[in-house]
């Protein structure tokens, strides 16, 4: 591999952060000439871009070494110590490992005892209760995104994603050969999704409507009147819904009102994962709630065709499978545990709004609400760098060791995204430094 | 969910084992009448089929309930309680759990510490040495296949697959869009490959062969001159390898030969898992060894593009890849717990053998060698069902409650396939009523 002309430290090296600004498509990669193996590589996989995951594999390296690194960039709730699984969480996985029960393979759709726990935990008032049948066990909520978007993408079919929003879900379009419609959501207007500008996107071929909430990367908790709203609309349209509900009752704002409980009458697919609400994204446990109350989803295939991409698959981990009904028992909503986290949440985002606004060039366009998530804009006219995100975050790495992620991640140009999932101290300690690097840039100052 | 016309339970309720025989293709969905909803589910998702999960997630209940069921069909080592992984192993995973440094997300491509004992113990002899880059961690050995045959799908690539073979390799080719071509195994052969009908296969778009040494179904392990000889061919063709090894080491007649150590000069894509030599399918922890001596598949991108692929799945659960070089350490090849099962599986091969060579109108074609699998052959003219193995399998479990996959499930029909990863008692028995089933439809009997 020493002599190679393309090697796989290419791949590993770290790359530069403004990588991302122009990142060209690379061109068909065509047999090494005088080489005597034809390979060539698959379209849609060569293909893929998951921009977070390129930057969080490879930022390592770029950061100022007289400054430690201080990141607010990855939407890994376990970085910093102070948020961790609860101690019976683990003790329920370790009993699992321990029992011997869980060495096998499971039932494709996963193991009946964890999927009657979801059906248990995830049923939503004013629908009939969910049974083991209409859930699906997969890897993370990143599968269960994945599986319902491969399951609704009909050829020529198109899908309504948020703008912001997290850049896996056109990963998945691109892949699943849908094509990407963005709906708005309004950064003014706690990031409520622009609802007159859904339906003017919609035509025989939408598939979908995707709603994220609590959301990444905006931080919003929508309130039950919007979400009705939205919903009505989606009815109107005869648009399905995929709920992207990762973050469920990560709310310290108002309670978390799934779509599901919202409304009876429209085709679910609900995802959500043991990652975010039980910080253990390392477990790599979701799951999909099939919600049909009229047999809709039933009558076209999607539950079937579910099961089909779970028997590729296979289900996630066996002894997490297998300890699922505990760490439900052991770590409800409203726990001691669980609100300790909400409350640490809801301080570290008090911190980042007080310090963001206290900033020349920043603004704090919504509140935070929930999951661990702001999102901050860059003003016009008050930075050097102008309003580009990219560059911000390029420059604030290089020069201030602070580690955010620019809005164009989220299709936000102008915007930048910041993880309050750090004790306070770090955040103070960050926003000092933003604070420097802003006060240093600001057109006024110079 | 109640009133639908096609309701999930139809999915789920067993299906006659019969339906194998003849399984349409379902037609397009359309959009229930007079519906609202207009839901179409994807055509790539739709048309999965995995024949052995098709089976196993639905195969209960079709036994005849006078009598136990005995399954001699699931290549789940873990099925009845003789094989389990060792203490060590789950003490490292318990270990790993409790550590608390787990619990977040890993590199895309796996932790470093389990990707590092991954390149030490499978670095073949005559390559260089492999490193942490070159492994990519993956949710079992599936979506370890299920990597490299997306990888290598440029438009209009086919791909050499072995006949008889594991089903998946065909479904993930279709999913993937790769043609199918199949070279033979020869059952009068020890199940060694047709090297001649290999070259004839192929054109300027095949874009790997697929060798699986131990083989499933076959049970076979070649020698290293047949896989010499195979490689070889290979090589003269220009054709990449992924090799199947998920058995490696699983051998009872002769020692296992990793293809990337019969040969240093062919680009080889080698695929593992805990789920078989360490008894852990449910773990559910798989990984890509990229054998690139002379960097031809770097050249053509497919580390980077596997890595994307990686990017999208995020690896498999971080406690188990924690515990994976503990894992190696504790239980390596030729310790007291790895003998001890391979002489429970050649005594287990040994009985199968011995029973189905004094039934009328069975055959063992060639010896069990290694894996967990023997292949039997039904003899033209002996039995009222003919040769039909699809027959034989539906009647074997409504008469005899003992369940074996039809060879059709592995493109060979006129055989079925026997797991021997049962205890001799249980296999005595099944075999009882394996004989008195085939004397009851003997011809000669009649």
């Amino acid at each position: 591999m020493a002599t190679t002309t393309v090697s796989m430290t290419t791949v590993l090296e770290p790359l530069p952060i403004n990588a991302l600004r122009k990142r060209p498509r690379k061109t068909e990669t065509a047999a090494p000439s005088g080489k005597r193996w034809r390979i060539r590589v698959g379209e849609r996989a060569k293909n893929i871009r998951n921009p977070i995951r390129e930057i969080m594999d490879t930022v390592s390296g770029k950061e100022n070494p007289a400054k430690k690194l201080l990141s607010l960039a990855q939407g890994d709730p376990t970085s910093y110590p102070h948020l961790r699984p609860s101690t019976a969480m683990v003790d329920a996985l370790q009993t699992a490992v321990g029992s011997g029960h869980f060495n096998g393979y499971q039932p494709s759709q996963g193991s009946l005892v964890c999927r009657e726990a979801v059906a248990r935990n995830f049923s939503a008032p004013g629908r009939p209760a969910l049974q083991s049948k209409d859930v699906f066990m997969t890897f993370g909520c990143s599968e269960a995104l994945s599986h319902c978007i491969a399951a609704l993408a009909a050829p020529g079919s198109n899908m309504l994603l948020p703008r912001p929003g997290f850049p896996l879900y056109s990963v998945l379009c691109e892949y699943h050969g849908v094509e990407v419609r963005y709906y708005d959501l309004l950064p003014d207007c706690g990031w409520q999704c622009d609802i007159g500008g859904i339906a003017k996107l919609v035509d025989e071929n939408t598939c979908a409507l995707l709603l994220n909430n609590p959301s990444n990367p905006c931080g919003a908790v929508f309130t039950r009147e919007h979400l009705v709203a939205v919903l009505s609309t989606a009815e109107e349209l005869g648009l399905p819904v995929i709920a992207d509900e990762v973050y469920a009752d990560m709310s310290f704002s108002r309670p978390f009102v799934a779509c599901a409980a919202a409304t009876a009458s429209i085709p679910i697919l609900s995802v959500c994962a043991l990652s975010k609400r039980w910080l253990a994204p390392g477990w790599r446990v979701g799951w999909i709630a099939v919600h049909d109350a009229d047999g809709a989803l039933a009558a076209a295939g999607v539950p079937e065709t579910l099961l089909k991409l779970c028997q590729v698959s296979l289900g996630p981990a066996a002894p997490i499978q297998g300890a699922v009904p505990e760490i439900f028992s052991a770590a409800p909503s409203g726990c001691e545990w669980h609100t300790d986290i909400l409350t640490a949440l809801e301080a570290s985002a008090q911190c980042c709004m007080r310090r963001c606004r206290s900033i020349p060039g920043l603004e704090v366009a919504s509140e935070a609400q929930g999951a661990m998530y702001m999102m901050v804009r860059l003003k016009p006219n008050a930075l050097d760098l102008g309003t580009d995100d990219v560059l911000l975050a390029s420059k604030l790495l290089e020069e201030e060791s602070v580690a955010i992620l620019p809005g164009q991640c989220f299709a936000a140009p102008g915007f930048f995204r910041v993880v309050f999932a750090a004790p306070e101290k770090v955040l103070e300690e960050a926003w000092d430094r933003i604070e420097t690097f802003c006060r240093r840039h600001s057109l006024k100052a110079s």
